[in-house]
């Protein structure tokens, strides 16, 4: 049994990590903690959790680096906020802890990009050159020998899956690239603000975070690495009235010559043997997806106007968050990549 | 008091039309049809309607030409499948009644693009030439002396409201159009279809009718008409899971040196004294015009890609379907535009 | 016109209010407070407001007394919390306004309950003598002559509308009383909290305020008084995954040989004349009353039991706070009770 | 691994049951079948299934009893509407396969009460006598004795696990029970039927089936065994707007004395040792039980009328249909009873 920590697990992020956890075969639970809830039983403040064998009996912690140090966990799960997760990140990998980080804090190659796009400087940007990039799909060999993986957002997650095998093949001209996604309200987090009551969010759907998303920064970088040129989109999320679950659609105008078959047969090449990338037959919808691991993709053709529309689908918590950081770490501590995923 | 007949009742839109008819100081509805529901009170079938003085009390009549003809009706609205509505308006017509008719039959002015979209012949093509389409903001002169207006469809007036202008001062460029719209559910109507189950749509986000949505056709019609020339656009309609409401983000390039301040002093030139086109500061939202007749407006620019951002929320069955029909007719009967809409 | 104005606009009901008054005939609104958005625009802070006419141009005044009472309003609306209402009643029907609160500072006759139930002092109890219990169709004649009226609750509407003329009758026991209440989440108010959140409330059913919640204190004055004696109920609150609606279900024995039809009978002698009261054939449902001021109610019996099961449904926001509310108004300032509303 | 077969796979209950098979560490999906879709691909029919190792390569086999009977399969699960499910269970038991009955078809033990209820003959009564009712937690030991396990209905699990072991504790008086249930809109199946679709759904809250809905004949059955007399209930169950789970409100006075400590120590001492059912210190919601096996039951006493409410939450396709089944069957073949399901 692999021992990890879970730090910060009373966010929507953590407490499906620890759901997913909770039922894995080769872990054990060394440690969750919370500033807000420390010294009270995880099944009490996350009533969801309550009666798992491997996490209800555990009373979260508290936050400091002594306690996450002694628990014994060789794995530290950090589902704090951006900003949060580079404080705890840097001592516990001196510390030679094994790290697994929720937030945006190491998903940028460069401190610049983040202060421009986080507003602030970056305070740990020596590390920023070793944290890899966490989708296991796109960079499976570094994560597993990774002691900080960056695991991907949730919208880039459902952009990048399709994109980046037809960038790194020419099929689609980068400067086209146009990205309108929808998320779950979870996406927002447990977060006590006005704008996120069930009443303003129910039969409500509207575009939010115009026309600099944060996420756009990763977006951009992973495209760019795919494409070995600087490849900058349009990218306009929405929240629509649902838990869980992120779409994508995706336009973008093709390479002279190429068609939806080339696509599609560009995909079966990338994902035919990846465990949690699934090409539909029919248009991808978050409710075949939710609870689950998967990014479901497809494509269709506009004859018409000669364009590409690239749908994708994902559950924000799971491949998005916290699905993603276990497969991540199944990679890192040599387990079966889908162990408690599948 | 001007006598009115809805024709096919039952249906969402229909429904909704009762409903804003029922509180017109100015209207008498005359008769109500539905071929199902003939001879029940209009209150048992959509308790919904229940207790309206001008409504419940009546009962559905049987949808024949004889019983429309003779319930003493100046205006008729057709609220019925496309196909259907064909049928009924030509002998109305003739027979001197005024016709607004909500379905697509009379949108297209080229019988050939009928055939192209729905598939089959029109049948009725020799009204086409003298039908208007129903947007008044677009085509209010013709629509008060017209004889049969094409009340427009829902996702084409959340994307013809704010084109129009636009294209009309050159501002935009045509070909560079991408339209990404959701729909609540209700757009579906009323059809006892398992895709359309509370259990499929809840918790489900997912496009559909691509590439080739129907509505694509007036949507290009108008947009051509605007911009003087031919022009195509890639539209993806998707399902969210709400009841109504309709929100458009629409990607366009603009013309060389065309910013964000000239959009919005366009829509000023062409709203500002419209009572139902609102250009908010914040991002739509559909709750903001579910229930009402209103469309609401935004623009960004997204500087990276120097794309505009163009945003549009309205109420699918108000704006979108029932209230325009009935700001439609009040031009038509020559009552104040705003008559039981505001 | 009469002049009126709405104190503490920009909660789930205030809003309800200005909405419902800014299409009733009769009203101008001379001024909307809010002491948080004092000096703004409403159709800015209410984006859901703006482009109506009597509404959307003015600006939220600060909620001092001496700008309510300069602004020439006659009538006043209080859509505060409760404990705040009541610091601006007294001085306002001193200085000669007609109040109508919306809060439960003047629904209880006894200051003594108001400290059990609401754990504070009443404080402007001599004013409790005076107001009147405002549900038109129990108490028409006093509101219509009073100075200060409390308009009903929401979950107390849904059970007096049934159950007070059947108390009256002496057509059930009312010691066999048990109500199962369930409500759309507006009814907790526009206030910043978690539990409230949509990835809360979604996929959610729960019962909350057990045993004693606070509007059961003003249930069970009114039935007493119907019934001629103490009558106490068991009345569990539920909290369900719509914006609106509130449906009971109320269990209830009934006095030896009164069956569904003796029921039936009383409802329809007490509200055949009422406009806003439907005795429905189906069971009610929360989606048919929504947007409206109707309360629906039915009945059934369960003949293996002896039971009576009594359902109703009927708006949160409107017949059961701001719909209400205008029903009041109108019968104290001799308006058609219906206007606004129907 | 134990080879199982699913016999009607495509309605929720069926699909769900598929979906926790596909994660059982000792089971073979020997067949799934469907009259629909036989031939077809699962993961194409049900898209959320596809990409799961042990069911997603599957196709859907025909529903005849030669197909069942030469799968291999030991145990047989029946997930078809109730009358069809009979007219397999016999010559399937004959044939000397087990049988997890998901319908109705042999809750009772009297062939008169299914036809009271059911409104036909039952037609294979003679294995009604053998037949087990499948809740683990209160037949446990029959159950894994069982050739043909009737696994109980959604409604009857929520009410009986709370109220069985008080009734056979002589705690609460059954003469007044009362059970106010709402379930989320998969309970009703799915069939396409225009009161199921979403927009009939969503923002809506109605009672159904009074006052004799179908599963009252099971509760019944079921309380009166644990109360050694006969009780009679009443029961009235809602459908509420949301996906999945049930929540039961219930009602009872105590026997003289008895207080909600005295509830608590009941169930503690029959759950403690039960992996599913948990005690909750805050009031159930079904967002915690829903996609697990757990059912949450909780007390409260309302002082002022000397009544208990007990309340209950559990997902309605888990424990209440699927989970359930699987933990049948894991009793039946020996299995850790949680295989599958923690």
């Amino acid at each position: 049994m692999t021992k990890v920590a879970v730090v910060g697990a009373n966010g929507y992020s953590g407490e499906e990590l620890c759901a997913i956890l909770a039922r894995h075969p080769h872990v054990q639970i060394a440690a969750v903690t919370s500033r807000q809830h420390a010294g009270k039983a995880v099944g009490e403040i996350l009533p969801r959790l309550a009666g798992w064998p491997s996490v209800s009996g555990l009373t979260f912690s508290d936050s400091s680096l002594e306690t996450i140090l002694q628990c014994g966990a060789e794995f530290i799960f950090l589902a704090l906020p951006h900003g949060l997760a580079r404080e705890f990140a840097a001592p516990l990998v001196e510390a030679g802890r094994k790290i697994i980080d929720l937030s945006a804090d190491f998903r940028l190659r460069d401190a610049e990009i983040y202060k421009e796009f986080y507003g602030e400087d970056h305070g740990a940007g020596h590390l920023l050159a070793e944290a890899v990039y966490g989708i296991p799909e796109l960079h499976r060999a570094e994560i597993a020998g990774a002691r900080l993986v960056a695991s991907a957002g949730c919208y880039p997650t459902s952009i990048l899956l399709p994109l980046v095998p037809l960038l790194k093949a020419g099929l689609i001209q980068g400067s086209t690239i146009i990205a309108s996604s929808a998320s779950g309200v979870s996406g927002a987090g447990r977060k006590a603000e006005t704008s996120l009551l069930y009443a303003e969010c129910n039969e409500s759907l509207r575009a939010y975070g115009l026309p600099k998303h944060r996420h756009l920064s990763e977006i951009e970088q992973e495209l760019s690495l795919a494409a070995g040129e600087k490849v900058a989109i349009t990218f306009v999320p929405h929240l629509a009235p649902m838990n869980r679950g992120i779409h994508s659609t995706i336009f973008a105008s093709p390479e002279e010559g190429v068609t939806r078959k080339d696509v599609e047969a560009c995909w079966k090449e990338a994902y035919d043997n990846e465990p949690f990338v699934r090409l539909t037959a029919a248009l991808p919808d978050v409710k075949n997806v939710n609870g689950t691991n998967f990014c479901d993709i497809a494509v269709r053709e506009d004859d018409r106007t000669g364009r590409l529309i690239i749908l994708s689908a994902e559950d924000n918590l799971v491949k998005g968050a916290a699905g993603q950081a276990v497969q991540n770490f199944n990679l890192m501590a040599g387990l079966p990549e889908t162990a408690a995923l599948l």
